[in-house]
């Protein structure tokens, strides 16, 4: 008998959380990714930041799924599927399937305004984390040899836009960096002409917390000495800065953390997608008309009990890929589907700097040092492979006693 | 008083080395390169086979001369030097000096063959070594999608270009990647398939070594299976392999470590230099008529006691920054000059894998075990910051137990 073909694209986490269920099942998997890492995406601010190294972050798709033996590892771009073949079609070749899994991800959306990405990059892969990394340096780097109070000042000068965790993480992790990190090193880099500025077009920071998280996020963050801005949405960005409202700020550093928007999954099928790109799935994670293709994560638009769709979040991308795990062996030996997808959470968080976090558990909400170990435990235990974990609990213990940052290089392209 | 401003160009082992000396001087010392990190070369190979990361082997100029007071860091590409004027000519503005020290460095030199070197980088900077090791990896990563034989074995044939430590050292990294960290992660991949070849023109590898140790390295090599080549040039690179003799091996992944030439230091002063561009110096490490300009390092040509020129090596450098700064704090306090600069070996060593190194300290000659573990053990000694050592003995630790290597990434331009 002919082995069922399954094809997971994206190894994200919801990828690597299907794959890993069906590690050993009667079936030949194939995991199809355009990188050969595994990110870890909710500590590449730390990159940016120059916290943390890329390497401690990413993990091999290939020696995370070494002992699956049924589980082979395909780098390579999908640019489309042919529903009627049944196959994914990638730069590299097409390669058909039986059932498929996307898990494709989210990307940046500049609202319509595509052309704001050279001036305020977002934060999605690697290459952006050292990218903003090279800039947030080189902004430094610069201020130290101004010739002029004004050029100095906007090249202190920091935007963030959008309030919500990543925003909220790289305002903090900025001004942290500037007030204790690097201060030291400068010699002409006055400490009151950093600012750090966090713009939020909603009413408060961290829309999906509880307003009292919010406001605890907020009052961090001011004790941090950035300058957070609610409830006026950017107008213009450009090489000089950004407008807010009928303000301009002159900056040499923007960043985008505003807006996702789903990957081409939904285009590649031609169903119906919500707002921002993710398609809407049955109850059992299928494509309406298609019981053979699943989406998950970021690619999927699931409504929670309370009719918003789930957010896009770690730990919703893992449960899918686990539930859509089950319901393949399922299929495979005949036994009846399991029950609707559910997703059960177990919290949410996020971390403004030194002893300032603050997490939503449902049953109890925490902000301050508490939330912070919290934060910093889950964390790394997520951390793929005990390496990385050992050496992320390393770098942190050495920044937390130092006020020193790990991996302060400006590398790549445009630095000499 | 007006003081005296001391101007070092580059950040290498030379200018850091003349830095730290000067610190606390009755000087004005600026110290100008274009990275702002300083880079510990001698373990760069790592980076670029994937078993460190930069941040390990790279840190901060600024952090690194924080203490010293009397300094100052400029991020900043010199492009000459008016000796009139005496002024150090930069993009972003030029600096006046009073005492000049030149430690720029070296680059490749392809030997007249500068079209060789996109199909065949070579090692110096980080980003050098991060696209070597996109190289790598993605070659694996045909090979594994590979439809031919052919194809399969064009993609896992390394080429390294130059027999001596560099050289050595990428050879033997390449080919432990390949034999135990990668095989187990790939599933079409037979170890017979993978080829590592290294060429040196002339007869033995590490021609600066006593032959016993050249002959122990080849054996260490040899027994990783590295197809060692010896008195044959390259006569042609492109992008389809090499030409060698009458024989052209097909390769994917060339790299070069066979040429180094100095930078442009000895053109910026229109001053008599030898055939790879180091500038002649006197013995006080001068510039011949210019009192107040010294080269060091790999800008300066230095004859030993033998008549051959000092070797381009870390602690040749390192001596010479610590000489300069002794007869610079001599010039200010008015006291006599420091005796001839006299280069004082401590030995020289190459690694070529595991348990496998060659190590010549003048009074002793070792191989094997015993030559690996000094090995590790110097260059962890020299690594600048305590972080960084810790790190990388852990990372050294982690990659012996498990034959596993850390930084495994695929990343920057053309990595989608």
């Amino acid at each position: 008998m002919v082995r069922p073909r399954i094809v997971i694209v994206g190894a994200g986490f919801g990828g690597l959380s299907a794959a890993h269920g069906l590690a050993g099942a009667n079936a030949d998997v194939t995991v199809i990714d355009r990188r050969n890492y595994h990110l870890f995406q909710p500590l590449l601010y730390q990159v940016a930041t120059a916290g943390l190294s890329p390497a401690q972050i990413a993990s091999p798709i290939r020696a995370i799924l070494r002992r699956a033996g049924n589980v082979r590892v395909v780098l390579g771009k999908a640019t489309g599927i042919d529903r009627k073949k049944r196959t994914v079609v990638l730069e590299e070749g097409d390669i058909p399937y039986d059932y498929l899994v996307l898990a494709t991800g989210a990307r940046h959306s500049y609202f319509g305004h595509d052309e704001w990405q050279a001036a305020a990059p977002g934060l999605k892969k690697i290459d952006d984390a050292t990218a903003i990394r090279r800039r947030i340096l080189t902004a430094f780097e610069r201020a130290e040899s101004a010739t002029s109070w004004d050029e100095r000042r906007r090249r202190l000068t920091f935007v963030v836009i959008g309030g919500g965790p990543t925003g909220v993480e790289m305002a903090g992790a900025i001004a942290e960096l500037a007030s204790a990190a690097l201060r030291q090193d400068f010699r002409n880099i006055d400490p009151r002409d950093v600012r750090v500025v966090l713009i939020e077009a909603g009413l408060r920071l961290l829309p999906a917390f509880p307003p009292l998280l919010s406001a605890a996020a907020q009052r961090s963050l001011e004790a941090l000495e950035v300058n957070v801005r609610l409830g006026v949405p950017v107008s213009h960005c450009d090489a000089d800065g950004v407008v807010v409202g009928n303000c301009r700020i002159r900056s040499d550093t923007v960043i985008w953390a505003a807006g996702v928007a789903a990957s081409a999954a939904g285009q590649w099928l031609a169903v119906e997608c919500d707002r921002v790109g993710r398609v809407r799935v049955g109850p059992d994670l299928t494509v309406p008309g298609h019981p053979e293709i699943f989406c998950i994560g970021d690619t999927a638009h699931v409504p929670a009990a309370d009719g918003m769709p789930l957010p896009g979040l770690a730990p919703v991308a893992k449960q899918q890929g686990a539930y859509v795990a089950r319901s393949l062996r399922a299929r495979l030996a005949g036994t009846s589907a399991p029950k609707p997808f559910r997703y059960r959470s177990w919290g949410t968080m996020a971390t403004i700097g030194r002893r300032a976090a603050v997490a939503d558990l449902g049953w109890v909400k925490l902000d301050g040092t508490l939330a912070w170990l919290l934060w910093g435990a889950i964390h790394v235990s997520f951390l793929i492979g005990f390496r990385n974990r050992l050496v992320v609990i390393l770098d942190w213990l050495w920044s937390y006693v130092t006020f020193q940052s790990g991996a302060r290089l400006i590398t790549g392209p445009g630095s000499h």
